[in-house]
């Protein structure tokens, strides 16, 4: 049987701007494909290079969700996975800009200090999805670069436990705002679900994104996005993890860096243990000398950060596993199915 | 005319445990080969899974180097300039450990909790010098994965600036115990010069270890490494900077970790600016798309965040490119007639 | 014309346990005296010693609130102020404890280690009201101290902004789990409305607190809390503030603690230069040579710390001074009328 | 029989500038007094407004140290008992100031941004020795204050451990520059000893200072001060330790700051523990209510945090608590005799 199909796309009005805390706009299935898409993290405001953030944007809408979706049959102490079948951008340019108060390289409302904040900036990205590149154009010189694209999902995320709203722009245990380079097109993502139906939402895409996204900002862009779902009964997720065909993954986020780091090295340990077959002792030396630890970001609210262990280098099979190889065949019979019209 | 050669295998009291402060081991002119050997991070006294560190180790008798040696005209402001010809296991095998408060999902003495430490294990990994590989051997079951070696050496640095003698377990501005990855043989890492003759030294190797070097011990080998160094007269810099044949590479040490990062990409955005011909905020926009940020170590008493670019994206070639290129070039010739005997 | 008096003592279904995303309890008036009882952290569950958290508490139901009211005529940009008449434990005991995972001196689920928590306890004090003191007894031997009681509240709050609710447990620029021993009897504190009617609610009060609350736990106890309140319209207050007859006060929270300290000290610089006439660099430097930084909380989500100068320090007085002044006279009055009957 | 006093008033080239790597001054006996000079931490250069500290002063030449001393009889694992008898300002001004990229509420060369420094400023304050007041003013507008002299010095050390030499701008486990402003007369302070003769200096003299010295600069003045010593035998002291007659404080110095505040909390719980015979959870529940928590400086290399507990809220007594009192005698006598000529 063909897998159902969801479509959506959001106008103006229909945005959301919290993980929880909004009404569910539809519910679906486990094992529903969903065709989205996703306003980037302005809500369309820069289009050009006067566009200054500060003038054209309105705090704290920024980081429109698509969502939430209700996910049939989904309760607190279930796991979410959401894989990724598809991400490429809506448009043929995205933004960045420097933002007052905000990335790494600059104080802001919390690393407080009396400087004044530094230049707002704007730049415009010219995307060729032929050729899957974004060309860089500097402004106080005439140098160009065309580099890779690789369009990923800033944010995507479940409503969160202890009865709380979080803003789209925080990333936490629920997800929201990871900003992680790994949430590409491919990955199946698992998330604890913590309120009947999950009530998920993704949005903020990046047609390319650097590891800190140091300025607080990456390559920003509308993207038409297909996801499938399932859903994991009785397994719970403590922090957001990634399955790839190679690599587990789990993301930590807090502050400071390294306790986002602790959290993501500590988690990936016990995934391996728990799921692999290793004790901890010995998950904590394999991983310490075979982790990958890519940086998402150094600039929101939390800073997060990834571990990251090849699957064939731990014993055993996780349990993500399974599902991550069904929702990969979804994922490749849909795309088959929309080649061959 | 070829370079010269001087070859260095310090005895159990040859080595000395800190950077500054210890007399030269020799005078060494820019543009030689040295080939040298350095003992492992426990002085080589971990040789068995029941040499516990807390018993057969002596604080801060660790991290052993190999040096230092006096650079012929290096004054304080000049760069001293590395390049890694070969890093070799000098053993077939290899030790980690876990060592009490020690590691990043440990509470330590500066982290510091009224819990006790982890249990104290010793692993031995082997090496298969001939294949490229080393055998992790769990101790709690019977799983064995041989991983890939990626030889590197944890501290490189020279004599501190401010009158300071820095322990080889620090890493700061003056190198020391980065513990990189990136400290693999091709690469060539600049140092700032901060006392007649920069006062060079390195030990620590790593048959291999993951990125932010969780439990605080790599897969630590002795190791048979030659380096070729050169000097660039006049140019300060301020933290240690690897360039490799594709990448330009700064490194920031700090806590909290986020600080590290921060060291690290201003060093690089200002490296790309001042050098190839960018200015700082397009430098800023550009580094927060296309930057690497592979962590060093979350362990030691700074922790250490490297960031990375791509030669081929920024506009202009640094200054250091011409550095590199002569002393792989002598790297290549030593190669050869090596193995041609 | 007598002040307007509201008695609201909550049953156990009438507390919530978030700032935001509750209905309003009831609509009050500036100027209004408000007679309250709010229950201890534990909702009232540890009575003995045998009351172990981790088995009589269900998280996230714990720092129930009392309230939250609608302030009548409240708007974003508006200032709250409530002045703590008095803070009079309900019972002659208060419980303190050790929770897994949480306080100062462990790992925790953020600064996250390999390691097993420490041992749960629970420590009963006894208040002796009339004299004004709280009796530690030891466990593990025939210690007894009395020390004076310092009668504060752990949490006061407004409903966030940027459209969140927040646990009970978090402390930020809405105010919330603070846990600062200057939220005592006599000080008026100032909080920034960021929802129509404020939504302000309180809870969480200790017979008395250490600086930083270093195990997570304060000693806990129910009170009988008197407040009484006002509204200055058109003035926003960034973060919280606390006026008491000798000193101006800004509270920070965030982490690192670093940056709890640096919001508090650039909050209290501004405070200081816009509404009392120096300069933003004169005040610095005298906050640099007069202030008192005395820590909040070192435990909760976000870390707390307050930057705290005398008034007669400061050339002019503050427009908040006006507003404690006639507070402290309605409490005054209040106090004047109880005692006389 | 009258203690010994020794009397050393070093001339400009006889400033150390680090803890550890310079000779010692002189030898000196437990139980002798010093009457002491120490230049400001600018080496006496700002003088006036116009002396701005990037013109005047050389880094690292900051911090002059008078010492250090040798003395007689200490080994590692001993402890260096040092009364402060008297902290007298040498001359009837100070100065402070901003330092470009130095103070808490700036950017720094390692909390890096791409903002520019802060403004550069002198100021100077009149201290009126005979009523005990500084007084600031204002530059920019013509606000004048006069603030109670709170003498202290802001370094005082012996030479570190593992083999290090350590600028007189840091703090660590061997003291330094913990900027403490309960380092003033009348406090016993203890410090581990790590090598023979201990070699202890100090200097940073400070008029008075604020809790976390905001701007990185207090009201610094050169001093006259009298100390006397004693040499605790086989007693090892991890953290700077002070007892003043009301108090045992332990002082804790990291990054970030949450860490400083844990080693000085854990000590003390520790020394509490150990020597005054409550069990380290019944010590860690008392100091939760009972602590207070000054912080010292959140702007050095280091950040220190002080943790202070009343002695007469703790069952036992010190084994420092006779020494204290046996220097406080001496110190009595010695005034006494100086006092009658």
């Amino acid at each position: 049987m063909a897998p159902e199909i969801f479509t959506y796309r959001p106008g103006p009005e229909d945005f959301v701007w919290t993980f929880g805390g909004a009404a569910s706009k539809a519910t679906v299935r486990p094992g529903t494909i969903l065709e989205l898409f996703t306003e980037d993290c302005f809500a369309g405001a820069v289009k050009q290079e006067s566009d200054l953030v500060s003038e054209v944007c309105h705090f704290p809408f920024l980081n429109p969700q698509t969502g939430p979706f209700h996910v049939e049959g989904a309760e607190p102490g279930d796991t979410l996975a959401i894989h990724f079948v598809s991400i490429q951008p809506a448009r043929d340019w995205a933004a960045s800009t420097t933002v007052p108060l905000f990335g790494a390289l600059t104080s802001t409302t919390t690393t407080a200090s009396l400087q004044p904040p530094l230049p707002e900036r704007v730049w415009i990205w010219k995307l060729d999805r032929e050729k899957g590149t974004c060309l860089f154009t500097a402004q106080d010189s005439d140098h160009q670069v065309e580099l890779p694209m690789d369009p990923m999902h800033g944010t995507i995320g479940v409503a969160p436990a202890n009865l709380e709203v979080r803003s789209a722009l925080v990333p936490d245990a629920h997800g929201g705002n990871l900003d992680s380079p790994e949430m590409r097109a491919g990955v199946t993502v698992f998330l604890g679900v913590s309120v009947p139906g999950a009530l998920f939402s993704l949005g903020d895409g990046h047609a390319r994104q650097g590891e800190g996204e140091t300025c607080g900002v990456a390559v920003e862009a509308a993207m038409d996005t297909v996801i499938v779902i399932d859903l994991i009964k009785g397994r719970s997720t403590p922090w957001p993890r990634i399955e790839s065909d190679t690599h587990l993954m789990s993301l930590g986020s807090a502050r400071p860096l390294e306790d986002a780091f602790r959290i993501a090295q500590l988690d990936l340990v016990r995934w391996v243990s728990s799921d692999c077959g290793l004790s901890e002792l010995d998950a904590y030396q394999l991983l310490s000398q075979a982790v990958e630890s890519p940086l998402a970001n150094v600039c929101d609210t939390n800073y997060t950060s990834v571990a990251k262990i090849r699957k064939d280098w731990v014993p055993g099979e996780s349990a993500t596993s399974s599902v991550h190889r069904r929702l990969s065949g979804l994922a490749a019979e849909y795309r088959r199915t929309v080649e061959t019209g």
